[in-house]
Formats: structure tokens, sequence, C-alpha cells
């Protein structure tokens, strides 16, 4: 970040403007054509003209396409969430810009800075940070991060400058003068950063700070190199050949993981009964134990169609209170959706603290049913298995406690299954001509099935296979495994 | 509110369920594929099942168009918004059934029990439900409204039944207990609540608690019922002749409202330098200090076609903090925006307490652009009038500044400004061959504009008409006005 006093005289500006600005907004036409969402980080040293900058790209830029992101102290909702919930949040659309003033960066630097947090702590959080941005760009973003920075010398001298004019003093806080005074404290953990989190994907670009207009031509000339390099990439990839829907199982050890469960286990009436009611009762108290010490659950049910996840969540709901919990199917995307990331609408509706989601399907159609149908492209299935993990990760780590079922029925008995609903007037409406087509799939589910639970089975999120070809059974099972995880979380 | 004592036998229910559950289904399919928004509300006395009715519509109902609504105590973000925001973020989308366990009834009635609240506080907010049901009905959504009732004798009995058992203890509260203290209060709160709110269109429907058998089959027959009867006046709503786009203005005294604008009115390059730095300086002023009394302030842009609301708008924000305000281009609204009401999206996007968000166009775009291009029926944009000034009021409540201008400039000037723009090459992607069809429009822009105007200049959000043709005193006059309302609203 070496100072080498570059300077834009006014002429030079203005003739260099205008071209400047047609091919940005023809580069942000053709962004929007493409449906690449952009995101544009403006960070750096104080005093070295963010503010400016925003501004700047506000008037440059189509306001059509472009949003401003701040994050300033975390509401309650946000606290009551992983951390990165507000920047799943504030991703853009794809075709959509982001700007952010202040970031993802911004409260791990400032406590570093501030000493809460330790070296190490810090680097565990850049990790966060690249996995973050990583998940982004491999979904076709295009991250361009600024970094303004200014000599030491220079971050005084504007200092004093913005506040010995009345009018911009405000824009001089407490935080900024401190900053100043550990300027080089700053500067090595902010080189720290950069080093750690400028990879080739996501390079950071260092835009000298000091004078105006050569920092305002530095970062549009740079935005629209930046995408016209991204554009030709995404043509390119755009020409590959498309994969063919993917039923080969990967090598997996668990290959035959279905085929091993015991699906002759069942519970008679008589137990059942007792067992119910136990469990039941056992769920309420722990239930509410949960929401006071405002502990979340996530259950997830996946299995086969008619395997009996809604007899099993019927069997739970009663036992907490309506207020309490929320029963989401999972259908296909909104728009909205569909115009984001495939796991941006898991975190936009992850309930608050205390609360306790139950999912009728989930995330985990990407490398179910997306993988089988060819919805999904292979790296892009392939890659869901670590995004999964990932986003679990961030669940628990807040404290979440998740649970994934399983429930698996054999080939015959879903076909005793479709037959018995067929002739049950209200539960007709839920056989299609599709679920019968989706038995000719059986083997290839059982593989997809198999790689799933090899692969995202974490001791924070453990899948749980329920043997369900006796109703009963299944039911008491999937109780019992949740008093025994909240039991565990209650400690 | 008679206690009739009705009973259903387990046979007879076993009987009634199975065409019930069915028809249930059918009507829910009918509700989605006409895309009627549903909202149910299970209100009444504590102990009489509000709960169980909540969980049995879960088990009865698809759960994919349904979803499941409480209110608990308000997070931050929801403090800092307008009492309705929550509610207005819970609506479910056109063909989705919302059920809702405590609304917007709890609040007043639990403020007007516990004497937080006078009588007249109570019948204020009573008439705000009652237009909010309107806004909603208006639009074609579908209110059910149940009251769970028990005599005081049953409601003792059945908190003590609960309360006995260790697996529903849990479930009386100490408010539960306070309210039975004051169940004679609370009789009659309540039966004032429901006297005022319950309409010819949005009824409550009474439901005895005591039995849960009768009580669901009661819930679930009166749904049916007003499933159906909805559908078919729907059906017939939708054959009605639709109105063909309304050019002509209403009886109007401000007819001539914009052509008396002196668009003369121009200022000088000096003083026009000497008054947008005073200005400026003085809006930033205003600007730090409202943002620390947590005064929010909403700028809404409404104008002819290169009528020059950006270049306004690029003066107001070097005077403003990036982090702090947000500028917003309104564009055609996504599917999600799309299938609720027109105002949904706009309640959705309400900024937090302290911030400043600038609208280039808004919500005006009903009475506007919708009006004349027929995108709005006739009756849908004459009532669009009184929604607006309520949303606005709510908005005005909560402390919000709301500033509203029409950016007028003459058809000649128009002209002009395209032929200029159609020179400039970074705003030649701004003209279109529809702005220069739009020109054919102007009459009939005119009429709605002086039919806007007079309809929703409030003292609270009043417009300010701005003469145009001088780019240079259209911006002074801006920041000007905006600057005054400032310094009124901070005393």
């Amino acid at each position: 970040m070496a100072q080498l006093g570059n300077k834009i005289t006014k002429d030079e500006f203005r003739k260099r403007e205008p071209e400047l600005r047609v091919r940005l907004l023809q580069a942000q036409q053709a962004v929007r054509e493409a449906g690449i969402p952009v995101l544009i980080l403006v960070s750096g040293v104080d005093g070295a003209g963010k503010g400016d900058t925003v501004n700047m790209l506000n008037e440059w830029m189509d306001p059509r396409v472009l949003r401003t992101f701040a994050f300033g102290a975390k509401s309650d909702e946000e606290r009551e969430r992983p951390d990165y919930w507000r920047f799943w949040r504030a991703i853009p659309r794809k075709g959509g810009i982001g700007l952010y003033v202040g970031s993802w960066y911004s409260d791990p630097i400032a406590r570093r800075i501030g000493n809460d947090i330790t070296r190490a702590a810090l680097d565990a959080r850049l990790t966060r940070i690249r996995t973050f941005e990583k998940t982004l760009v491999d979904d076709g973003a295009l991250i361009i991060k600024f970094w303004l920075h200014l000599s030491k010398k220079d971050q005084k001298k504007r200092l004093k400058a913005l506040e010995s004019n009345p009018d911009t003093a405000w824009r001089v806080t407490r935080q900024d003068k401190e900053h100043l005074k550990l300027y080089d404290r700053f500067r090595s953990i902010a080189e720290h950063v950069l080093h750690e989190t400028g990879t080739d994907e996501v390079p950071w670009t260092p835009v000298e700070g000091v004078d105006e207009r050569y920092r305002h031509l530095q970062v549009g000339e740079h935005i629209l190199e930046r995408i016209e390099k991204h554009l030709a990439r995404d043509r390119h990839w755009r020409l590959a050949p498309v994969d063919k829907p993917h039923h080969q199982p990967m090598a997996s050890r668990t290959h035959d993981l279905l085929g091993q469960l015991d699906l002759a286990k069942s519970l008679s009436k008589k137990s059942y009964k007792a067992e119910l009611q136990k469990y039941q009762s056992r769920l309420g108290r722990l239930a509410r134990a949960a929401r006071e010490k405002k502990i979340s659950s996530i259950l997830v049910f996946e299995g086969w169609d008619a395997g009996g996840k809604g007899g099993v969540i019927r069997r739970i709901v009663p036992a907490l209170d309506a207020r309490n919990y929320r029963a989401i199917s999972v259908g296909p995307p909104t728009d909205e959706e569909r115009a984001h990331h495939y796991l941006w609408r898991f975190w936009r509706h992850i309930p608050r603290a205390g609360a306790i989601t139950i999912y009728d399907r989930s995330w985990y159609g990407r490398v179910l049913v997306e993988r089988i149908e060819g919805f999904a492209r292979r790296d892009e299935w392939l890659r869901a298995y670590a995004e999964i993990n990932d986003f679990e990760e961030q669940l628990a780590e807040f404290g979440t406690v998740i649970t994934k079922y399983w429930l698996h029925i054999s080939k015959e008995e879903q076909w005793r299954r479709f037959q018995k609903r067929e002739r049950v007037p209200w539960k007709r409406y839920k056989i299609t001509e599709e679920d019968y087509r989706n038995r000719e799939k059986w083997e290839a589910y059982e593989h997809a099935v198999a790689d799933m639970v090899e692969r995202t089975s974490t001791e924070y999120a453990p899948w749980i296979l329920v043997e369900g070809n006796d109703k009963r059974y299944a039911r008491i099972k999937a109780l019992k495994v949740y008093c025994e995880r909240l039991e565990r979380a209650l400690g």
C-alpha cells in the first residue's frame, strides 16, 4: 500500500468521466441481462473517502439496480440469529448490485483493534468470510472489494480538515480519532486481513484515497474492468456442456445404508399409546425449558413419499405451544427466491431464538430432487454438501438444536400406502401421478440419500434414519430422539 | 354469547369429520386457484381451546398453503416502526391462508383490561382495526374471525383441569389467572370490541369452547361456508365489466392547479451556489439532529419525466451520512409483491427509526400511472387515496417527517430536456420511446396529479409543488422545504 501521490487534474477528469460513465451504464445493463449479482464493498481507512465514494457511485450508476447497505449496531432480531443472517438478507438478487458501506469485515477488524478478540479468533472469522464469499462466487456472483487507504500523515491532515469545517466536523467520530492513534496497529491488522481474504477470485483492490478525482476514476474503471472480465467468463461458462442428471452414486462407504435398516421393527398398539403419552409429555417439558433458555430447534423431515412425515409431525406438535413453533412445508421457490442463492430462502426465514421450526422437506432438496431431476448441475449439487454443512454449523454455533430425519420405508410398503391413500377421501389429494412415476427413480434416490447422509451427518446436525414401515415405531423413535437431543442441549 | 352446552358425541364426530375434511381441502384448492388471501383469527377467552383449534386446523388443512402467525412481545425492529408493520408483514399472499394466534386485537384488549388505555383510546384502536381489515377485504381478502368463549364457571373448571395435569399446567399463565379474576371486565370489554369490529363484511363468529368436538366441527364448517360464499361473490365480481382507463378528472377545485404555477421562477448561478452551500450545510446539521432523536424522514419524489427528480436527489444526498439514508428507485413489483396488496411492498421496506428514505417514484404510482394506463380498476385507484392517507398517517403518528414533491415542468421544457438527453451519452439510456408516447397523455396526467394533490395533501404529509423549469430554483426550493420540515419536527 505504497503512497504514490497520484493526482488527476480537473481537466483530465472532465475528459475521462463521460466515457467512463457511459461504459459503466452499459456494463450494468449487461450485468442485469446476464443475471449476475454484483457486490461492491467500500472499506478502508477512516477519512479516505468511503462516504464520498458511495455517494459518487450512487450518482454514476443506474439507481434502479443499485442498493446501498450499511450495517450498524445489531438489532435484537439480528442478535437472535447467527451472525451472517444480516449479510444473507442483504445480498443482491441476480442482476442487481449491492453497495456495502461497512460489511462482514467491519466487526472483526474493529474487535481485533480493540483487543476484544485474539488473533486466532480473528483468523476463524476470516475463514468464515472466505467461505461466505466463495459460496456467493460459486453461484455466479461478482464481488469487488475496495480498500481505500491513506498514509498516517494524510489521515491526520484529512481528519483535521474535516473537523475544521463545521459542515463536516460531524463526520469525525471519536472512533476515528482512536483509530488514528492506533494507526500502526490498524494498518498491520488490515494488512493481515487483506492478505488472508484476498483470493484469486475475490481480490482486494487498494485505492489511494488522497485525491478525490483520482479515487473516483480508479474505482469506476476497476468496476468496469471486473464486470467486463466476469461477463466474458460467464459467457464461456454458459457455453460449457451441461451435465446430465446424475444418478450414479459417488464412491460411498454407506452405499447400502438404507438396505441395512431393519424395517421389521414395530411397536404394539398398547406400548405405542403408553410411549406416545410418555414422550409427548417429556417433550412438552423439554420444549418449555428450551424456550426459557432461548435455545432454538430445527427439525428437518425428509423421506420417501408416503413415508409418514406428516404423521410424525402431527405427533410432535401437540406437545408444543402453538405460539412457539412453525411448521414449514417447503414447496417450489418464489421468483424472488429463485433470483438468489438457493440457501437464501432458508436464511431468510431463520426463526428467532427460542423458537421451533419444523421443515417438511428442506434445503436437502438440492442434493435429492434437484440432483435426480437435473435441476441443479453436477458442480452445484456437489458443492451443496459443504455449503449445507457450513449453514448448519452456523446455526449450531448459535446454539440451535438441529435434528434431521430420514423416514425410510420399503418400496412395497410405499405401494400399499399409495393404494390406501386413494381410498381415504381427504388423503387422495396427496397422491399424484408423479408420485407413481417417482417410484421408477427409487434406486437413484437411494444413492442420493446415502451420499447425503454420509456427507452431511455431523455431530452438531446428525441424520436420524427412521425405520418407518411400522408407523407407530417410527413416531416414537422420532419423538424419543428429539427429546434426547433437547436433554443434551439443556445439559 | 349464551352458553347452550352443545356437545357432539364421538360417534357423530367420526361420522361428520371425513366429509368436512375433504370439502375443506377442496375449498383450499379453490381459494388457491382463485388467488384469494384468507386470514383466520382464533381469539377468545383463555382456556377456551385456542391452541387446540390452531393445532387442529394445522392438521386438517393443506400445510402447503397454511402459515401460522403468533405475535409476542415486540422486537426492537418492530418497536422502531409503526404498530401495524408487524401485521402487514404477516398478511398471506393471494391464494395463501394465514392463521393467527393472537392478532391486532390482542394488545388493545389486554391494555384496556389492564387499564393502560382509556375507553376512547381503545375506540381509536378499533377504528384503525376496521380500516386495516377493510383495506384487505377491499383488495379481495377473506377474513374469518373466531371468538372462542366459555362461561366463568367453565373457564375456572378448565384452568383447574389444565393445572392439575403436569403436562398441561404450563399452559396456565399468571395472566390467565388474572384474567379469570377479571372475567366480568374482560367479558364486557370483549363484547364491546366484538360489537365495534364485527361488520357485515368481517363478522365475528362466536364458538362455544367447552366441548372440543363441537368446537372443531363448528370452526371447520364455518370456514367452509365462508370460503364457499366468498368464492361465489368473487366469481360474480370477476364477471362484472371492467372499467376503461379513466382520464377524466373528478370534480376538483384544484383542476388547474399545475397551470397556476409560475414556471418563470429562476435563480442566478451565483445565488444558486451560495444557497446550495447554505442549505446543504443546514440540512447536514438538521439530519444529524433528527437521527439522534430517532426521527425518520421519508421524501417522495414524483414528477414529469425529465422533471429533474434525480438532480434534486443528488443535491440532497451529499449532506447526508451514507450509512443513514437509502434512495429507492421504485420499479415494477416482483411477483411476491404482486401477490399482495399494493401497499405491502412499501410497508415491507419501511426504514427503522432515525433513517432517511428517498423514494424516486412511490406508492403514488397507484393513482398516476396505474390509473392512466388502466392497470388499476376505477374502484381500486379511487380507494387508494384513503388507503394512502391512512398509510402516511400511521407513519406520521410514529413521528416520521414526510415530504412529498411534485416536480413540475412545462411540456415544452420537457421536449427540450429530452432532446438534450439524447445528446449526453450517459443520459441517453434514460430516454425511451415510451417517454415520447407518454407526452400524448399529458392532460390525463395533469388531471390525475390535481386529484392526487387535492386528496392526499395533508398536514402531516403535504405535497410540495416545485416549479421546475429552472433547475437551480427547483433544487433550492426542495432543499429549503425539507430543512423547514425538519426544523419544525425538531421543535
